[in-house]
């Protein structure tokens, strides 16, 4: 690769060398927020921070973006925490529409390009932050680039979904996947009036669940009037004679659509780190260390999308992309940068969601994970309320409980209901970090009133029934 | 006392000697929970259970009786959770209105009496449980036995207090105490369309609370339209020429009233056991071993409101009367007494409620409990949202949190907000018992959506601070 032609904007701009050089590859949570801890620990004297861009936005909320196309989130720019300006104003070197297209370990430099004007130059770092995010996974099919087939991913993605939204002619609407993006996309498009198709590969929709509790979020949907195909790969997707999308084609059927939504997963956008000979782990995401240093790189780090995590329940890395994971990173990297000390040491896999006002939430070990790993456990699962039985707008709830075989030891929840459900999860994930049984959990102190929970929280329902199994099994 | 009269009904019934007999006095949550799980693991011909309940209703919820006065619950028999008929179907030998006057610990035997035929009896048995609750405290002032002045902590209360609010004339209310039932009460009450003034002796309403939180919902309920009166004590009820309430009367004024509600708290209910030598606490409560079996007392257990607790976080006993413990402790005393093993750890003092849409909790210790028993530490007080601040319905919440000195290890959390605070405390609940760190709750996989949380849950933006102010305050 010549490299002769692309300059050093270090050299060029003659920054005095005795202030060190933070470059940040990627202008959303993980980037920006390293960029800002990092401001906030070392003032501009002591540190330069330049960091690339390549879409129109920073720092924006992805996790919103179903709620925005949903018409629930009113404008765009509400999703947006930090506008580039703002991270200037804070002495952060941000340059949008700018690609890093290399990275040059040896030399301790990147190669960035211009989107639009195509022009490229070099920039040296003497600590480099990679935060390159995620990408769409886009099925390699007929069809898939066609218009009125949508990811949403970015804000402009976003846009261009709102786009054809408002020039459909028609109210039919596809989406493609079952996961969180599958089943937030779906109530979006039902907040927007449409008729909504859910294709699906598996055969429940949240693959993230074991599929009983799939199940019980495929007759929640259903009832809302989506209709849910399962057990379906989408082949090719048909276009009319204006070259717009007409309908979607499965193996078995076609079903007719004025708009597609993707919403099939991301994998990590790794680029020029690959190219680099950065350490990757077997989901294609970076390998860091609990510093959130790129194994064997003393002077990089990586951390959002575009890493594995360690699960602390697998004993194993994931890849796990959420923006939750993504700020806490910045965090811990902007801290480590700065001179700081700090560390993220892991996940437990809690992750919550809704259909309209279905609440689905998980944490911990499916059922193929712990067997994956050579775990043995119990299995429960509990219905109860939300709130007292008697307190109006109690309504149903499913507990799904995994404990070790012998010690006892909570290895995840899985809750599906309404108002409650969601956040209830989080008392499973504290307890999966301090490795509690079941047992244990059955003596948890829980805010109990009416209002708010029956007598005995769903919760410790699900772990005195596990509790119970266990003991049962070990006789 | 003369014992002759009292027939001992054992002997009279003539019962096989070989089967065991359990007593409890108490026919609500700790009382029958201990009875019904005890039979779980011993049939009949094993164990005989006979249990008294002075008043006319079992395992009732007596925390629903708010929400049953304000209507939310539209009848008393929903709050029952089991009646005498379903406890006697399950072959325990409930006797109603049937108090337990004596307890001859070295005979083995209880003194009951019928409280309507005044009938008296003994009763022998191997083992005993104790769960005889808790009784309001009265004040003693003139006119505190007037018509129209009403305790709430019987369902007989409850439809004492609906009787009177059924032929009150006017509509004003005063609420004297501004506790858990105090401020509970005050919401019922005004769903009932009356003008409700909370007299209270403290400054802020929820003395469990640091006064800076209960300032919050000393602010919420005013704007609500609840009179608040601070540091003022209750030193009279004044009565018409009818005899019933017309007024209430403190130190410096006078508040016209057509009905007073007494929410002041509850004492332990311990006269038999006391009387017959069994340990007391310094809060007036029955002192239990893990087992919650009654120290020094191998045959005899003791639960629910009567009993006091271990609070894991302050290292020592303190008394909390709450349903949900009972439900515990019931559990407990039902495994160990069946052949069984179970223990109640102790608590770490999580309490939730709410006036109207206002939901208050909090977990661990106040600055001023840690003060008390010598622990040195940081608060941190933040203002955070319910849901992502974008997301429609994101509402205002408070978190205040307490983390020792120098260890970090969370001491307490205390929340106030809308939807989605109270249930929030299990967060820390959780941590507290985990004897975790703010530092390492910082790092904690909370579940996140944009309608269910921040992206940074307002717990974790507490620890952090709290973390950071631990690590400054150790420089």
């Amino acid at each position: 690769m010549d490299m002769s032609g692309a300059r050093d904007d270090r050299a060029a701009r003659g920054a005095p060398a005795a202030r060190e050089r933070l470059v940040v590859i990627g202008g959303d949570a993980a980037g920006m927020s390293a960029a800002s801890q990092a401001r906030r620990l070392r003032g501009p004297g002591e540190l330069e921070i330049v960091a690339f861009e390549r879409g129109h936005f920073s720092s924006f909320s992805a996790c919103g973006i179903p709620y925005w196309v949903g018409g629930d989130v009113d404008e765009r720019d509400r999703l947006i925490a930090r506008t580039p300006e703002e991270h200037r104003a804070r002495d952060i070197d941000l340059r949008m529409r700018t690609e890093v297209t290399e990275i040059d370990v040896a030399a301790g430099r990147v190669r960035a390009r211009q989107v639009d004007s195509g022009a490229e130059y070099w920039t040296s770092y003497d600590k480099l932050v990679i935060a390159t995010g995620a990408r769409p996974i886009r099925p390699a099919m007929p069809g898939a680039d066609a218009p009125g087939v949508h990811g949403v991913q970015t804000l402009d993605d976003g846009e261009a979904l709102l786009d054809t939204l408002a020039r459909a002619r028609g109210r039919r609407a596809v989406v493609v996947g079952a996961g969180y993006i599958g089943v937030e996309m779906a109530e979006a498009l039902i907040n927007r009036g449409y008729e909504v198709t859910v294709v699906n590969r598996g055969t429940e929709p949240m693959s993230t669940l074991d599929p009983d509790m799939g199940r019980l979020v495929h007759e929640a949907m259903a009832g809302l009037g989506i209709t849910m195909v399962g057990e379906a790969e989408v082949t090719k997707v048909l276009t009319g004679e204006d070259g717009r999308v007409r309908a979607v084609a499965t193996q078995d059927a076609e079903y007719p659509a004025d708009v597609v939504v993707l919403g099939i997963g991301v994998r990590p956008e790794t680029g020029p780190a690959r190219a680099a000979g950065l350490p990757l782990g077997p989901h294609g995401g970076l390998l860091t260390d609990l510093a959130m240093r790129v194994r064997g790189h003393e002077n990089i780090w990586a951390g959002g999308d575009c890493v594995e995590v360690l699960d602390l329940v697998l004993g194993q890395e994931r890849y796990v992309p959420l923006g939750t994971h993504a700020n806490k990173h910045g965090q811990v990297i902007g801290t480590n940068v700065g001179g700081g000390y700090a560390t993220f040491p892991g996940v437990v896999g809690t992750a919550v969601s809704k259909v309209c006002d279905l609440e689905i939430a998980r944490t911990g070990l499916r059922e193929k994970d712990a067997r994956r790993v050579g775990l043995q456990f119990e299995t429960v699962t509990i219905e109860s309320t939300s709130r007292a039985g008697y307190y109006p707008g109690a309504s149903p709830m499913t507990v799904k409980m995994l404990a070790e075989r012998r010690t006892g030891r909570l290895l995840g929840v899985q809750i599906v209901g309404r108002e409650g459900a969601a956040k209830r999860v989080d008392i499973a994930a504290v307890a999966l970090t301090a490795g509690m049984t079941a047992e244990q959990m059955t003596a948890l102190d829980l805010g109990y009133a009416p209002p708010f929970s029956p007598v005995w929280d769903p919760v410790l329902v699900a772990a005195r029934k596990a509790a119970a199994k266990v003991r049962d099994g070990a006789r």
